[in-house]
């Protein structure tokens, strides 16, 4: 093989495996859609079972630690910061003013749609280059530690949670 | 770069590509094992939350659907194909016979072993090619369905699951 032709393989099995990683992102987008589109307001303001959280807790959970990775993968500002206090670092029922499901919903949807250009802009090999929490070193050591592998543990940790809220 | 550093660099890329989906998978179980470890036989027969299944349903429900990875990878003979009945095709509670937890989690933990050998066996190559449920023509126009996105997909379905379990 020329090493044209190397290089278009290298190429070519990164951009693969980028799509793999995105569709199995873009399909768990797809089944929590698919479930708050069933939903009324009034039945997300209810635990999802008896004695556990909220499902709007769990939606604003999601909201704020996906919009987390524009900041780890140091795409630009993250666009829901204020999110992190009620949804992340406290529990359910900390506060008594939080976003409604109604503003939730859009902040998902607009969210998702920021990351969809976010993510169609990446060059398949930046998805390879390090993330903004872990050092220069370390990433040496483990380059596994990239920023698909923030994708694969952030759909992980929203099928985690679909799994909670589909209940 | 010569073309011997480029065929390496192909290869380099698919291991990384292999050893991120592994490793989270191996975390998904980690995280399962840890819960498992701290419960007592008789709670995992109790409802995970109030009408919901039964913690020993969630948890013979992945041992067969991981289990039949072995068939959809072509690895070699399913250990427990007579798992299905019980924990796939048919609900919680449809049986009053069904393995023991005790039985279901030494299932569980031989499996993994099994799998993690397997998985160990496969050249990063490998990982690339069709599974045993898609056709050549399918597979010739969308080659990200491969047997790595079987794994992608049933971490997620793991996650899923846990995230129920967990609660």
């Amino acid at each position: 093989m020329s090493t044209q032709n190397e290089t278009t393989a290298l190429k070519t099995s990164k951009e693969l495996f980028v799509k793999m990683v995105v569709s199995n992102w873009e399909l768990q987008n797809q089944r929590l859609n698919g479930w708050l589109a069933k939903l009324s307001d009034e039945r997300l303001l209810e635990p999802v079972a008896e004695g556990k959280n909220r499902a709007v807790y769990l939606l604003g959970h999601l909201v704020a630690v996906n919009d987390g990775m524009i900041a780890l993968l140091g795409l630009g500002e993250r666009l829901y910061p204020e999110l992190d206090e009620p949804f992340v670092k406290n529990p359910d029922r900390s506060f008594d003013e939080i976003p409604t499901v109604a503003e939730l919903k859009e902040k998902w949807t607009n969210l998702n749609a920021v990351l969809t250009d976010y993510f169609a802009g990446l060059d398949a090999e930046e998805w390879f280059t390090k993330h903004n929490a872990i050092s220069d070193e370390d990433f040496a050591r483990e380059p596994h530690r990239n920023k698909l592998n923030i994708l694969i543990n952030r759909t992980n940790h929203e099928a985690y949670h679909l799994g909670q809220l589909i209940f």
